[in-house]
């Protein structure tokens, strides 16, 4: 969980025992090896790093022009100043500017969406020990990744929090509930299955393991912990969630994703100017979402949850973590699968 | 599942030791009874009658003059012939017109979607004997329904092939999947509930225990069968499923449903025509859709299907029932509720 996520978060999920997961998608080589490096000095078990596999579209300066216009409009409606260099001159770091830094840090786990790694990282990393695990959102998916060698796949359903791993270009948006995916899929790929999206409870995760599932992947149950980097805001509103209150929108970073609705969505979406491609748009948005959250303001920047977005009454990682796992464990029909976070 | 069920298909599943559904919504008097009767005429073991339990809204007849050029226009296009008389004078039934037939006819269990039943039929079934089940898409609904004392509530996750059960007004339409929608309302109701949407194998099944369903409802899995009105090209679509080509859309009846996209939604969804409500498109595509069924067009039909729509190899009701119940009975972990179809 990009944003959200820290290496605390990570460290502690694997030292009680599950696998911790620190995201770097799109960061600089820099900051990839100090966040690595701070994880490493929390914990001695390993965790996976999360890679984004996409590759940069091709795309027009000038076709940001509208975006750019509506977004500083939006920032003055909401007493935020943006500068011009706030939307220009954009550096787009991809995995390949972090393939090495993750073989030097001895990094045996490697996590990834939108996309799958090239054949050369690929064989890189696994001629270097790495476990690859890749993101499938539709069958299609994950036949492309299993013919590719990747270890395991993890399946996000529908439910699923945040941004949709979806790479197959040129096909409407798979919207597959994490059941419908679990079922076409498992029976047609050799390698071990995680489940993601929806995932909550000792009912979703025995459910999920029932399915066919060897392990679960959560991300929304831990937003709302005192390690989380989530504004106080964002944290309050996991408290109150209804279930129906999350929406795909691709307003703030040009690819869809689940979250909470607010109102810098609202406006992207009701101005009816082109949302620019990721990164595009998700550069675009960054310094804005970054202001408000400087301001603790949920309502201008990214409140990503899943469907089943309700927080536990547990504010720790390692109590949320904790529950989930004890929950799990005393249930009447439990498998005694892995569960990953 | 209205115009794909039969008589047929509900006494062979009542026969062997489901609970069938009769699906009457929206029909007269006069059919709804020839339908149970026949029904009755094959088993002599309970059955569910479905109602629909919505209410007329108010509409303009000039406001469906678009609609009705384009189904004209439409019709042409494909080789049909639309009557002024195919687009006017519709008489809707509600269940109203249906409470007397089901209590003359001594119908057991009564189960509704689109809205809840109004507390003087309610009353009236009750003391006639009957069990009614409710149809919830969210947990706002499916407390609506306990509140009316509806004694079990069919949850519809969104995988769920068909209309949305859907009813409350002026809310964004609840796309909450089986999982997570049964995580939500299970621990929030005292009545038992009932799984819907995606339910199509001894894993989806036994996953929907796991998460509370104390019996699970299964509708697409029986398109394809020998009892069932689905036209041969319908049915043949189900063999080639992805799991990735259903859509939801309110191009047919004005409601939303889901089934597999084709030319009749595609041109009524890009003309930018207002779809009228429910039951008025409904009413106005019926005569095109009849005329395509007769002519095996699978393009100017509809076609739902749940998001798992996958054919099973079996081809008779009995079978695929059977098919359903001892692949449960053997999995390891099957808990011994009940499958209602």
């Amino acid at each position: 969980m990009l944003g959200v996520s820290t290496p605390e978060m990570a460290a502690i999920i694997s030292n009680h025992g599950g696998l911790g997961s620190l995201p770097v998608g799109g960061l600089s080589p820099e900051v990839t090896q100090q966040l690595i490096r701070k994880t490493k000095s929390l914990t001695d078990k390993p965790f996976a790093v999360n890679l984004f596999a996409n590759n940069i579209p091709a795309y027009n300066e000038e076709d940001l022009e509208p975006m750019k216009q509506l977004l500083k409009q939006l920032a003055t409606e909401r007493g935020y100043q943006l500068q011009e260099s706030d939307l220009a001159n954009f550096h787009f770091y991809t995995y390949h500017d972090q393939i090495d830094i993750l073989i030097q840090e001895n990094i045996t786990i490697v996590s990834f969406t939108f996309g799958c790694l090239d054949n050369q990282n690929i064989k890189l990393l696994k001629d270097n020990g790495c476990t690859l695990i890749g993101t499938a959102t539709c069958l299609d998916e994950a036949l492309i990744l299993e013919a590719n060698n990747i270890d395991m796949i993890c399946l996000q359903g529908i439910e699923a929090g945040g941004h949709r791993g979806t790479f197959i270009d040129n096909m409407p948006l798979p919207k597959i509930s994490l059941a419908s995916l679990l079922s076409q899929v498992v029976n047609k790929v050799r390698v071990p299955v995680i489940a993601a999206g929806g995932i909550n409870d000792a009912q979703t995760i025995q459910a999920a393991f029932n399915l066919g599932a060897m392990a679960v992947q959560v991300g929304t149950a831990f937003i709302g912990t005192a390690e989380s980097k989530a504004i106080p805001s964002y944290k309050a509103m996991l408290d109150t969630a209804s279930g129906n209150d999350t929406v795909l929108t691709k307003a703030f970073s040009g690819r869809w994703a689940r979250g909470f609705r607010n109102e810098m969505m609202n406006k992207i979406e009701d101005s009816g100017i082109v949302v620019p491609p990721y990164p595009f748009q998700n550069s675009l948005t960054t310094t804005l979402r970054k202001l408000a959250q400087q301001n603790d303001d949920n309502q201008y920047t990214s409140l990503w949850a899943g469907q089943f977005a309700q927080a536990t009454k547990f504010k720790q990682t390692k109590e949320v973590f904790a529950y989930l796992v004890e929950q799990y464990k005393s249930s009447p029909h439990h498998t005694g699968n892995a569960i990953n976070t």
